[in-house]
């Protein structure tokens, strides 16, 4: 491998770290937010948004010009294909938790007291897939991005108990209807995070051992 | 370009679009299986995801190995980055089809009568976002793509009104609370395929241009 090509892999490795860092902490935020009914905390997170999207696009930009000057082969190549993939995915995640956060302006406009569900379980666990994908990726680790591909079956089962629970409360009490639909959409929120980040952790795998996995399950739509 | 690259793009095009054609398919019948609660016409879709999910692996090797073997540059280098995204978008696509899918089974087992809202204008415009995003794709036409991401705001306030509108009688009818969240969901299931029209649509722009445009709005949890 070329030197000249070694240290542009190097930067585009600290680029996309940088990139899930700043996801990472307005994820952080978001799922603080929203837990504590926190509006300013939301208007924060709302304000990072543009940064993410432009340092998407830089990432972007630079794996083109990586594959353009230097045509990678193997696992080079593999690795530069991830990044644009991880990139991706890493926005969308930053989407969401902009989502959260307008969810949490919605919630704090209500009057009403929150229905009383907490997510905090979810949350932990979302916010470990995240970092434990994008430690996966750093450290070319095979077996810490397969375990997190395994943590969002309990995603999902958790976000399938919320919604349960949320339409059972709504049928009781048809005043919670708002309320109860606010805690089924940030879950939903969470749940898609975690299916980014099984992503992130399959693109992983696929730069490693040039094998593709995929998700055995359908996107969930609840 | 060399004869060999010029075939090998050929070949990944012919493919994508087999793959977009299979899609297309699953996504109609799903929509037609949900319009018409049939069960029947459901369960076809559950049984053609597997071989979307083969096709989906297909493409990607393919898309790699003309990478690694041509080492394309510029437009032919957007053209298979290209590919390998609306690829992967496509094959969510299908994913949101099985989903839509198993939504008419549990409607189907549901004793009461569907609540009374009309998704066929929704339906018909992202079915017509996911026709013109691979047209678009296959004729390299810009304008075209352009005007599958505007429709994506209509779709995005169709869905919003979708929400607003069984949230109401959700309040005012608690009986109700099991077949409005499945019209919920399904409605979010069809915005979401047009969220995945629209990232077609932007990477067809990006592969003609070298431009990268992203969906200015934030991705829609409700």
């Amino acid at each position: 491998m070329s030197l000249h090509l070694m240290r542009d892999l190097e930067n585009l490795k600290r680029e996309i770290l940088t990139m899930g860092g700043m996801v990472e902490e307005a994820l952080d935020r978001s799922i603080n937010a929203v837990m504590n009914r926190d509006a300013d905390l939301a208007r924060e997170v709302l304000h990072g948004e543009e940064a993410i999207n432009t340092k998407e696009l830089e990432i972007s930009e630079e794996a083109l010009k990586v594959l353009a000057l230097h045509q990678p082969v193997a696992v080079d190549l593999r690795y530069v294909i991830a990044v644009i993939m991880v990139n991706n995915d890493l926005e969308r995640v930053g989407d969401l938790a902009e989502n959260i956060a307008e969810r949490t302006l919605d919630m704090a406009r209500l009057s009403e007291e929150p229905v009383p569900y907490d997510l905090n379980q979810m949350a932990e666990t979302v916010r470990l897939m995240v970092q434990e994908s994008l430690d996966s990726l750093v450290n070319q680790d095979v077996q810490k991005a397969r375990r997190v591909c395994e943590l969002d079956d309990e995603v999902d089962d958790l976000h399938r108990e919320v919604y349960r629970i949320m339409r059972a409360l709504m049928k009781e009490d048809p005043e919670s209807v708002d309320r109860a639909t606010h805690v089924i959409s940030t879950s939903r929120a969470l749940e898609r995070v975690a299916d980014h980040a099984t992503n992130i952790a399959e693109d992983v795998v696929f730069m490693v051992e040039g094998e593709i996995i995929r998700h055995g399950g359908i996107e969930e739509a609840e």
